[in-house]
């Protein structure tokens, strides 16, 4: 019998429970200290409030401190749902209980900032393990378009799977594949994470235009703003795939899921579009936040204020020509100074 | 003074006016046989229907049989805004009609099939003009995200240009642009032309999703079916990619105004999404279009007629690999077979 740990119960923690109890698995799905009243609920009611849906039968909730409990009954694969603030914390937890080199998913997105570039979240895991003594632990990523809801409504779902060792990922690919999620393996785990991390920034850039069309007003002839829209996601999509190069990553990555897939399903509605649409009516990043949207984590913001001093020392330095990221620089300049939010081409 | 000839006056040709105009050109409009109403309508109210804007004071409207009058009073560009069933009428009229070589500007978007592989329309412009006895006429296209109703509205646009002798690029740019009408030069002119073409064919496969959500209905939680429609636009991106390689353009185009832009406002709403919404529900080709779209030309349809036979035999002879194209061979098979549609990894 296989068993599957997932660390980490909000949405896609927890929605990813469905194709690997659906796959045959056991699977003991750990909140964090966050996730109390959502464990509760499972346990309650076997239904997670923020997805609707009846959980398999064969999935077990259990609360932060029972860890170590859930560990000690054996995972095949221990799969990280937490939030990108969380990683650290999950690092911690792990490194304390782990007693073998199970394979480490990661379904957290983010890029942490260094001083002469990024590091993608499995390598900032597999390094931080290795830390804690627990050392030789295979570490690897999905991404691609997948909103919680759907993959727990049983929805068909697509995503790119990758390890960093690649022989890793056929095998995981077998343990998960249903009727319904459909896992292409890819090797290039630096291009799908950067991918996967950028498109939350980007995606603030896409949203911008439905604000400024909010503000604006339809045109006389009804016209909205969809080439605008358009334009801001096309220039997006080529500055994601600079950034991706400069991480060492590949374009495939780009057109493909992780890429053009996950961005065009992250601009379709979110948080991050919510910011970019607030800021497109005219507010500014800071009053935006506050009385908009005070209690959410909007990710692409986060990631702005994480890695923006590196971006900004990059483009300083010449190491990134400034000139080919003008949406880059419009969102930092609105999220981490708080400027007005200027997108290229417009003449306000 | 500049004069700027528009050939064809729908709803794109006619728009293209608006920035002609604006950039403190004169503008000639010239119908083709089947544009006889709108130029009435434009002579007589100075809107055309499908644009619902008052065109500048320096737009003057002819009707096809003065063609050879507007050519007189001077071109210095002319502009093919036709349909691209009728790219051959009007290589016929120019060729008969042209006294210089004024370069042209291609707005039509199609390929033309070959035995061995395809044509962009700014090619067969340029080789059909040298039949007809005008040589040497330079031959360049405009690719991106732009409806005619945004662009007629004045609502910012971006979109690239191109000519086969790109030392011509910078100076029809500087003829054009406006404070809302952005051009960016490329010198990828095959891929940027196989970009807005194939996009229309694969905004069929992009539409199925909403089709056979609306089939299908909400799942229990509220959730949609963007997971699914995200997929396909990734996967249809890589299927571009791979063909505008094989056309001998670069992966730039693929990611920027004309690939992944151009495809992204297409998904947003249109004919070819409408056909594949239709054919998402259940129907199969012949049926949607005689019963719902009979009198509108979907150019993704279109092109799928126009190029199956020579991509079935570029597959059948390996030059394409077949499983590279699941998308292009479910297209095939739902338009040109009037099969049951099957995008792949649906068990249906």
């Amino acid at each position: 019998m296989t068993r599957i740990l997932i660390l980490g119960a909000g949405a896609m923690g927890t929605a990813f429970s469905f194709p690997a109890a659906d796959a045959g698995h056991t699977v003991s799905l750990v909140g964090t200290h966050l996730d109390a009243d959502w464990i509760r609920s499972v346990r309650e009611t076997r239904v997670h409030p923020k997805l609707k849906v009846q959980l398999p039968a064969t999935v077990t909730a259990y609360t932060h401190n029972q860890l170590g409990e859930a560990l000690r009954m054996g995972a095949d694969l221990i799969v990280l749902g937490v939030s990108s603030a969380g990683i650290p914390w999950a690092i911690e937890q792990l490194g304390a209980a782990m007693r073998d080199q199970a394979p480490v998913l990661l379904l957290t997105k983010g890029l942490e900032a260094r001083e002469e570039g990024f590091q993608i979240l499995p390598e900032k895991v597999r390094v931080g393990l290795a830390a804690a003594g627990v050392a030789n632990v295979p570490v690897g990523a999905v991404a691609g378009p997948c909103i919680a809801g759907e993959l727990a409504a049983r929805r068909d779902s697509c995503v790119v799977i990758g390890f960093s060792d690649s022989t890793l990922t056929p095998g995981v690919v077998s343990l998960l594949a249903t009727s319904y999620y459909h896992l292409f393996p890819n090797a290039d785990l630096a291009g799908i994470e950067a991918c996967a991390a950028l498109k939350n920034f980007y995606a603030i850039a896409v949203g911008y235009a439905a604000g400024r069309l909010a503000q604006t007003g339809k045109a006389e002839n009804g016209a909205l703003m969809h080439n605008l829209a358009a334009a801001i996601f096309a220039q997006a999509l080529v500055e994601i795939s600079v950034l991706v190069h400069f991480m060492g990553g590949t374009e495939a990555s780009v057109t493909g899921l992780a890429g053009a897939g996950d961005f065009y399903v992250t601009c379709q509605a979110g948080r991050n579009s919510r910011l970019g649409y607030l800021l497109g009516t005219g507010l500014r990043y800071r009053e935006a936040k506050a009385r908009h949207m005070a209690n959410d984590t909007v990710e692409g913001a986060e990631l702005a204020l994480a890695i923006g001093p590196t971006l900004q020392r990059l483009f300083a330095t010449g190491r990134l020509a400034p000139q080919t990221f003008p949406l880059a620089q419009a969102i930092l300049a609105a999220v981490c100074d708080d400027l007005p939010t200027r997108i290229p081409w417009i003449v306000v």
